[in-house]
């Protein structure tokens, strides 16, 4: 999607191999047009499958999965990271190791907001290594849910997370998908 | 606001004396058509300030946030509660008691973004005892930004912390403000 990667080209700054930093936009600041353009795309790629339900990860997700609700006029299920004190306890959990973060920790989602009764399009700001895709299959999988497809705002192809769900057949789409960097410099697939 | 306190109403559930689970359109699911007529709605109570940036808190505040923004044509800056790798050390700082999870933590915007430049609208999803505000209105004077008024989506007024900010002369408005919770209900200020 050239809006985004155009935008990405101009604001965002790479730190060191492997991290893309996106945060005038995206992971901090918030471009909320940029958004709706991106879950209107999101929108023309997925809107012949019977979605009814977005599923994202706090924090970041949120964003991009609010861009994409307006357009398929589902609501937003977001996994918390956080066991919260209100959360309760009827939820489905899924550990996930963030490299980014160097940790572990914990997602889940109430039991009574995701069913087999679902059809969920996954969506997420960044697709790495696919731990925290990996997690929220995992949530559908414990609820039963149908996996209709995943969208993402930016892929690092080289780690490899993509290609393992697009192997086992899943339509995984990403708008901007980053082969390499090169000299601190952003190179999407196909330039 | 009818439409929030209706949905309150309709799908919110008192958890004890003063805890009210809005996690069916808000802090787990996202109603997105709800969060853009709140939007809406404060941009006709804050349209003639001269907003050019809406700081809000991650996680709930975002959506809250978003739709606001696609109203005021400007950006969010979500505070961050969690130290990242990502976010550098360049940032302002400002510690904040949550009483609903029981404990304290830092929230943190990068200086960059948050300037002597901005008139900010303050967005959140709770006004409880104004723990998070006071946290983002220091945030707002480290950097020297001008706070031109808070729009909250559900305060508990009878937890004191709108009030405060009220007596010092600013422009507080919350959506669906209320007075009391009684056998599990919720009783807005008015009924």
């Amino acid at each position: 999607m050239k809006l985004l990667e155009d935008k990405i080209l101009n604001v965002g700054r790479v730190l060191g191999d492997d991290i893309l930093k996106v945060d005038s936009f995206l992971n901090h600041m918030i471009d909320t047009d940029l958004m709706m353009a991106m879950g209107e795309d999101f929108y023309q790629h997925f809107k012949d499958k019977p979605i009814n339900k977005i599923l994202t990860l706090e924090v970041s997700g949120i964003a991009v999965a609010f861009g994409a609700a307006q357009y398929f006029k589902v609501p937003v299920l977001f996994a918390k990271k956080i066991e919260s004190l209100t959360l309760g306890k009827d939820v489905y959990t899924s550990e996930v190791i963030s490299y980014t973060k160097n940790k572990r920790y914990n997602i889940n989602v109430a039991k009574n907001f995701l069913t087999e009764d679902d059809h969920v399009l996954i969506i997420d700001d960044f697709l790495a290594k696919g731990e925290a895709l990996k997690g929220m299959f995992d949530l559908c999988q414990q609820a039963g849910a149908t996996v209709e497809g995943v969208g993402i705002a930016i892929e690092k192809v080289f780690q490899g997370g993509g290609q393992k769900y697009r192997d086992q057949g899943y339509d995984v789409y990403s708008q901007a998908m980053i082969e390499r960097f090169e000299n601190g410099q952003v190179i999407f697939i196909g330039e």
